[in-house]
C-alpha cells in the first residue's frame, strides 16, 4: 500500500461514515418510529464525531503532505486538492468552537420553533444575536480577504465573494423590478381553479414519478421516492438516490414540482463521475450549482409550454377529472402565476429572487453591524414593502419564516438565486446546439441531459462553481440570461409589450 | 471524566456504529434501490471494520483493567463483565484469521447459492469442507474444555455445552418420535382449505399488526413492519424495533405467524432494561432465549385454541371471505397441522425439532471428523428417513436448503430447539401465577408479558442463558415441559389416547 492508497482508504472511511449518517437522517425523516428520536440523535452525533475525528486527524495532514510531494494523475490530483481544501478549513475551527456552535445552533433552533409558534421575535432575538456573533468569530477563524461574509458563504458556494454577488443581485433587481410592476399592474383573468381540483396522492405519485423517469431520466433501479414533512434529496452513492415529497390532495403542484425539483438534485448526483466514488469530490460542486439543476428541471423545463404540450395527455390518462375541460395551454398558464406573496418557498419565478435579495442584504447588514437584531423585523417589513409591495401581518410569516438563521446557515440564502441565474445561463449555452434546442422545444430532454452530464455533473467538486461556470458557458455568472428569460416568458404570458 | 466514563463512551460508540450498520442492513433488505448494492457492501464493511477496530483496540483492554480494579454498581459491573467477555473473545482471533474467514464465508455463500440453484452438492462440497476446517481452527484459537463445538456455539448461546445439548436432544427425540408416529398413523380429515383462501396483502397486514399490538403489545410508536424477501427482526434501540414479513395472498399463515414470531423477538428487545442503553448488555441473552420469545408468541399463544376463540371475530371483521363458513375451532385445527415435510422453515411444532436434531448431529460428526463432507448428503437423507420417514428428492431441498453453513454459522441450529424447549418451560413457570394462567386461557396476555419483562427481558445479556433459565424457572433447561406440551396439545387435536 502506498501512502496515496492509505489516504484513499481513509477518505473512503470518512465517506462511508457520512453515508451512514445520511441514511440515519433520511430514515429519521421518513420511516423512524417517533419514540426512537432520542437515541437516534446520540447515534448521529457519534457518527458525525467519528467522521470529523477521522478526517481532521494529524495523519490525514501527513498523508496529504506526502501525496502533494508526488506526481499524480488528474483524478488523484483533484481528490488531493479537494481533500486539502476541506482539511485546511476543518482544522481551522478548534473543537471547542465547533462544540459551542453546535450547542448554540441547537438552542437557537428550539428557540426559533417556539418563537415562530407564538409569533414572538423578541424571544428569538438573543439567540439570533448569538448566531451572528458566532458567525463573525467563525469568519475570523477561517480568515478572509475582502469581507467576513466570504468566509461563511464559502461553506456553501466555494470561492464565492459578497462583492460579486452584491453587484449581480443589484443588476438583477434593477432589471426585474420594473417587470414585476408591469405584471402586477396588468391584471390577471386566468382561472387557477384547476390547481385545486381533488387529486389523490397515489395518482400524484404516479404522474410525478412517471415524468421524472420519462422526461428527466430518474430510474427506480438507482432511486426512490418517499414521503416526509419537508421535501429533500439525499444520497448514499450515485446509485442510491433518495428524494422525498409531500402530497396535498387539493393542490397538486406541491408534489409534482417538488418531485421534479428534487429529481434535478438527484440527477446531478447521479452524473458525478464514478472515478470520484467514496472521495470528497463525489458531490455536486456547490449549493448554487445544485440549485441550477433542480430549478432547471422544475421551472425552465417543467413549467415550460413545451412540457405540458407533450405531457398533458399523460395527465389526462392518470387524472382525467383534473384535466377535464382544460388544455395544455391552460395548465401552462396556471402553473406560471406571478403574485407577490409573503412566503419564499411558495414564490414564483419572478418574485422568488426578491425574497433572496432581501435576506442577503439583511445578512450583510447584520454581519457588518450596520443593522441591529432588534431592528430586524422592521427592516424586513420595509424591504418586503419596497420589493413586493406587501407588509407581513406578523413576524411568523415574516422574518421568522425560515429555519436557516436559527440553524447557523448564514451565507446560504444567495445560493438559491445563484442557482436560478446559472440555470438559464447553462440552458442557453446548451441550446446553442441545434439538436438540444430542438429537443427542449419538444420536451425531449435526452440531448440536454447528456450535455449537463458532460459539462456539469461529471466534475463533482473537482471544479469550483466559478471554474465550472466559465468552462461550461464561457462566462462568469451574470444576470443577463435570467433577466431575458423572465422578460420573454412573462411578457408573453401576461400580454405585455416587449420592452 | 473517570476511566469508567471513558469506557462507557467507547462502548457507546461501538454500539452506535453497530446500530448504523444494522440500519444499512435493514435498508438493504427493504428499501434500497437494486443498483446500490455494490457500494453499500463497501460501506457496511467500513462500519464493521471501524466497530471491530474501536472495540478490540488496546485502549479498551486498559479501560476494562481499570474498571475491574474499582468497586462498581451492579449495573456497571454487568456492563464491564459482558464487555470483558466480548473483548477476550474478539481479541483471541487474529485479524488475519477474521479476514480469511470473511473471505471464505463470502465465497462459500456464493458457491451455495449456485449449488442450490443447480442442485449440485459436489460444487459446494470443497467450500463446505473449508468452512468446517476454519470452524475447527476457530475453536482451537478460542479454546474449549470438553468439545470444540462448545467454542462455536458460545457465539450464539453463551456457556452452552455440546454434551448437555446432546443429552437433552436425545431425551426429546426418544419421547416425541413415538408421538409423531402415532399422529401420522392416525389419519387426518381436517379441511385445510381455509388457509389458502384469497387474502389481500393489505388485509393480512392489518390483522397481523392489529393483533401484534392488541395481543402482544407491539406499538407503532416504537416499531414498524416492512416487507422483505426473508423475514427478520432488527433494532437500533429499544424504541426503534423493525420487523419484516412477506405476504402470500393465497397462504396467509406465512405473514400472520411470521409477524407474531418477529414480534416475540421485538418485544424481547423492547423489554431490555433502559439502563443498558448503548452498551453491549443491551440485547437479548442469546439466540435460544430470543427464540423462546418468538416461538412463544407464534406457537404457544398464537396457535392456541384460546387465541382464535378470542380473535376469530377480528378475522371475520377484517377478512369476512376468509372466515366464511368456518369457526374458531376449525381455524385452530387448520393452523396446527402435523405433517413431516422436507423443509425446516415450514415445519410444524412436532416435526420441527427433528430437522434441528438432524443438523446438530451432522454438525458434530463433521466437526469431529467421523463424517466426511462427501458423505453428507447420504447421511442427511438417511436421517430424514429415520426421523420423518421421507427421502429428499434432491439435495436442493435436502442438505442444501439452509444458508447457515455457507455463512459459517456452525453451532447455530440447536438454538432453535433450545428456544422451543425454553418457551414452554417459561410459560409453565409463569402459569403458576393464577392470574397469568387465567389470562393466557382467555388470550389476555398482559400479565404474562409483565412476567416475561420482569423475569426474562429486562436482564439483556447481563445473565447467561443458563443463569436466566435457572433464575426464571428454578431449573436448568430440559425437555420435560415441551414433551408434555406436545402430548397434551396433539393428542387432543388428533384424538389420540393419552399415553
Amino acid at each position: 500500500m502506498t501512502q496515496l492508497d492509505d489516504l484513499k482508504t481513509l477518505l473512503g472511511q470518512v465517506s462511508d461514515l457520512s453515508a451512514a449518517a445520511s441514511l440515519m437522517s433520511w430514515d429519521q425523516e421518513t420511516y423512524m418510529p417517533p419514540e426512537a428520536a432520542r437515541v437516534r440523535s446520540l447515534q448521529m452525533a457519534t457518527l458525525a464525531g467519528l467522521s470529523h475525528e477521522t478526517f481532521t486527524n494529524e495523519r490525514t495532514g501527513q498523508l496529504l503532505d506526502a501525496a502533494e510531494r508526488n506526481t499524480l494523475s488528474d483524478t488523484d490530483a483533484a481528490i488531493v486538492r479537494v481533500a486539502r481544501r476541506d482539511y485546511t478549513k476543518a482544522t481551522k475551527l478548534p473543537t471547542s468552537f465547533v462544540e459551542e456552535l453546535t450547542r448554540a445552533q441547537n438552542e437557537a433552533h428550539h428557540a426559533w420553533i417556539e418563537a415562530r409558534k407564538t409569533d414572538s421575535f423578541n424571544t428569538f432575538a438573543p439567540y439570533l444575536e448569538r448566531m451572528f456573533d458566532l458567525a463573525r468569530r467563525q469568519a475570523d477563524l477561517v480568515g478572509f480577504d475582502a469581507h467576513p461574509y466570504d468566509a461563511l458563504i464559502d461553506d456553501y458556494e466555494p470561492g464565492a465573494r459578497a462583492e460579486h454577488i452584491r453587484s449581480v443581485f443589484a443588476d438583477l433587481r434593477d432589471r426585474t423590478l420594473p417587470l414585476l410592476r408591469r405584471i402586477t399592474a396588468a391584471g390577471d383573468a386566468t382561472d387557477y381553479g384547476v390547481l385545486s381540483r381533488p387529486f389523490p396522492a397515489e395518482a400524484q405519485r404516479n404522474i410525478a414519478l412517471r415524468l421524472a423517469e420519462e422526461a428527466f431520466g430518474l430510474k427506480p433501479a438507482f432511486s426512490r421516492l418517499d414521503v416526509s414533512a419537508h421535501p429533500f434529496q439525499t444520497n448514499f452513492s450515485r446509485s442510491d438516490l433518495r428524494i422525498t415529497t409531500r402530497f396535498d390532495e387539493t393542490y397538486f403542484p406541491t408534489s409534482l414540482y417538488g418531485v421534479w425539483h428534487e429529481t434535478g438534485h438527484a440527477m446531478y448526483e447521479r452524473g458525478v463521475g464514478e472515478r470520484w466514488e467514496r472521495t470528497p469530490v463525489s458531490r455536486g460542486a456547490s449549493l448554487g450549482v445544485h440549485e441550477s439543476q433542480s430549478r432547471m428541471f422544475e421551472n425552465l423545463l417543467g413549467r415550460s409550454r413545451a412540457f405540458w404540450q407533450r405531457y398533458f395527455p399523460t395527465l389526462q390518462a392518470i387524472a382525467p377529472d383534473v384535466a377535464a375541460g382544460v388544455d395544455a395551454e391552460a395548465l401552462y398558464r396556471a402553473v406560471n402565476r406571478v403574485q407577490p406573496s409573503l412566503i419564499r418557498v411558495e414564490a414564483d419565478e419572478v418574485t422568488y429572487n426578491f425574497h433572496i435579495m432581501l435576506r442577503f442584504e439583511l445578512e450583510l447588514a447584520l454581519l457588518e453591524g450596520t443593522l441591529k437584531v432588534a431592528d430586524l423585523p422592521e427592516a424586513w417589513n420595509a424591504k418586503m414593502g419596497e420589493y413586493l409591495g406587501i407588509t407581513p401581518p406578523n413576524d411568523a410569516d415574516g422574518v421568522l419564516q425560515d429555519v436557516h438563521w436559527s440553524a447557523g446557515l448564514i451565507g446560504y440564502f444567495p445560493t438559491y438565486t445563484l442557482g436560478n441565474l446559472l440555470s438559464v445561463q447553462l440552458l442557453n449555452t446548451a441550446r446553442q446546439d441545434a439538436q438540444i434546442a430542438a429537443g427542449v422545444d419538444r420536451a425531449e430532454y435526452g440531448p440536454l441531459l447528456a450535455w449537463l452530464a458532460e459539462h456539469v455533473h461529471q466534475y463533482g467538486r473537482s471544479l469550483t462553481p466559478s471554474e465550472l461556470t466559465v468552462r461550461a458557458t464561457g462566462r462568469e455568472l451574470q444576470a443577463d440570461d435570467y433577466v431575458a428569460y423572465l422578460h420573454a416568458k412573462y411578457e408573453d404570458i401576461y400580454g405585455l409589450k416587449p420592452e
